[in-house]
């Protein structure tokens, strides 16, 4: 039973909570390889509301609602619905709450899942508010690194190319640093280096975080995590197109080491493609993992697991 | 057995096939309190056409027919479709009518909803034409005084703040008008009066009908209907904003009364928030009902209810 | 057992295949007629990407996913899903096989649907790639002639009014010429007459071909297919509304004919609307038969028929 009737932000996870979700996800997995769909939910209606282009997390929740045989119901695009009429999101989520058992939303607006959950009397779910929090991709990053490394303490992860404003790195870093033992190295141009703000509560936190202005990383680390660097970040095109091309994984980087490599996607030029056949490149499988991540947490809110 | 294959116009409701889906109704709601889903439809396809944006009507046709385990087939936009290459509606509706068992259809042309349940071969149900009609919406809100007032006769009921271009105004007092002893009392701004066409056809079936311009109303009333103002009824936004504060209930207004408080939704300022929380305000049950109304609908019209 | 994973292009589809596609889609028909919905694939999860706009594609493998009681999840446009931002075609096919038993996919780059079906480890279908292929449509066509005629051999059939630029007359014909003594007439403006290229293949591969600048066709035919004239295919819009009056199957063209009369629509002005009554009128037959065609490629390539 985990501690919240809705999951609004990677700040509610616990070392507990997260390894009762790791469990129900290990079988959730597990029905995916072999059963295909169950019934857990087949008595159930999930809401899918997508008010902001998605593409991984609103598949793969599609996919977790099918595979739990539950009933999904969309509305995809604040354009193609009458919710952009001047309706409150109170308002809005007291009628969808009305109609499903569980709410999973994702909205432009920071701070709209606090607002839909609080307003909601069934289970709701974030699956992003704006560049605020995105809790389910937390989950499947560290569900990843334990489930191909066999931990989440004592591991020194190497974070870039841009940890700046990334919502991913923020939310793995937080919830990594509540396991003892771990180092984080944020790699990429220095403009796009976490704040201090974010390393002073890492550090608080129990991590031990530096900073490099590098490309390549040393290959006996255990875990290296990228995202691709984006062009509104940088001053002029040309800049942007130098760091792009500097700021890349090659198949020479990490050819022998056994860190784990993860990317939260969409992948543009930070991971080379000759990248993709070595094992321990899993970013593909990282993906893959938002389905029994998400057949937890909707079967774990909805009593069934 | 309900006497038409298709629902296009709140006009085809007879008090006695009105008690019919009420009864098939009471059933619905009892399966969504309790069972969640049944197999009623689970052979059964339902196309669900949404030409036109809609939030509230299109999601609970979506969760009516996954609550009855039908498999709904979605159309979205004209846009995302290729609907709009100067195919007509009646050759649309046969190729959709060769896919499913029953079409629901929103579309902005008013009058396309009879092209199509004439094109069509199998059951259809309107779910908005234009300006035209809204039958299921009239008969969600019949369904919602039945259910928490217990009759649909002998009652004074305040409609406000703009009847006069109300699709679901229209509907709704013209079906209570077939019930003996009712009485109409219209509120809002003057240009928002029904037309005398309006009130002459609704004396004539036997409605008092009287106007008022004002935003209070007495509360010795049987039900408050409130819809919103919209800009484009008024000629400047100045006049907009002045009657949008003054057309507005108020907790004050309604406190110890036992009117019932009904509101088609989205609410903009014609309720204030304050008086969500009184018994007696049920616009988002009101909403609810929108799922048993429609699995009513959707079930009869296959001959399963 | 079909001899390939993918379905990419109509070129796969040997006598053999088609032969026993018919058979299955045979048996799915029948599944439609009776039960409307079995089993088959309800431990499956579908992929339907339609990134380009279709309707009766997207509406007819919703509906056969439906009916093998598969769990369907949906991307419908690029701009409402994140897969714009950059990321390669062979990436996004490789989250959604992460996700789904098999992928569907419209898409607008001819050749797209190769490179989707190379990078992807379940079965894919290709559902149109731009102007290149759309092989289920050409199953639809040949199972249309062979339900309804009974042969796929010795047929005479009329090709008109634009045979230069229709993926859907290309492969037809392409496929029709495998079988012996069938003989083509391309009707229509000369403009749109097939290039010599597709009439050498055709005649290669032993189909009788010739060209006549006319609307009517001869009654003692066996075949009649025919689509629109496209605006954009004419210098002017005067020269093009000359040719939509006259490029036009009336009534009186067919009647007391028995050739069949497909169209694989929408229907604009080449086809009278009083033609629909006749019996060899099967255009809506035709758009029908997307269902159990659909349904037994999706049953065959997991396996499942």
């Amino acid at each position: 039973m985990l501690p919240f009737k809705s999951l609004i932000s990677s700040k509610q996870l616990t070392a507990e909570s997260i390894g009762e979700i790791f469990e129900i996800t290990d079988y959730m997995q597990d029905v995916v390889e072999t059963k295909g769909r169950i019934d857990t939910l087949s008595d159930k209606v999930v809401a899918l509301l997508f008010f902001e282009p998605s593409s991984r997390t609103m598949l793969s929740f599609q996919t977790a609602a099918q595979r739990l045989k539950a009933g999904p119901i969309f509305a995809q695009n604040a354009s193609s619905t009458s919710f952009e009429k001047g309706e409150s999101i109170e308002d809005m989520i007291k009628v969808v709450a009305g109609y499903s058992d569980i709410i999973v939303m994702r909205h432009a607006q920071p701070g709209s899942a606090q607002i839909a959950a609080d307003a909601s009397n069934v289970p709701f779910i974030n699956a992003g508010d704006g560049g605020n929090e995105h809790p389910t991709q937390a989950i499947i990053d560290v569900y990843t690194i334990h489930r191909n490394k066999g931990r989440l303490d004592n591991l020194h992860v190497v974070f870039g190319y841009d940890s700046l404003q990334s919502r991913s790195i923020h939310s793995l870093t937080r919830l990594l640093a509540q396991y003892p033992g771990n180092k984080f190295t944020f790699i990429g141009p220095e403009a796009l280096f976490p704040n201090q703000a974010m390393l002073d509560e890492l550090t608080t936190l129990g991590a031990e975080c530096d900073v490099q202005d590098c490309a390549a990383v040393t290959k006996d680390v255990d875990i290296i995590y990228l995202n691709r660097l984006q062009e509104e970040r940088f001053p002029d095109l040309q800049l942007f197109e130098q760091n792009r091309k500097k700021y890349r994984l090659t198949r020479a980087d990490v050819e022998g080491s056994d860190a784990l490599i993860l990317d939260p996607l969409p992948r543009i030029d930070e991971i080379a493609v000759e990248v993709d056949a070595l094992p321990n490149a899993v970013y593909f499988k990282q993906t893959s993992y938002g389905v029994p991540v998400r057949m937890a947490l909707l079967a774990s809110l909805l009593g069934r697991a």
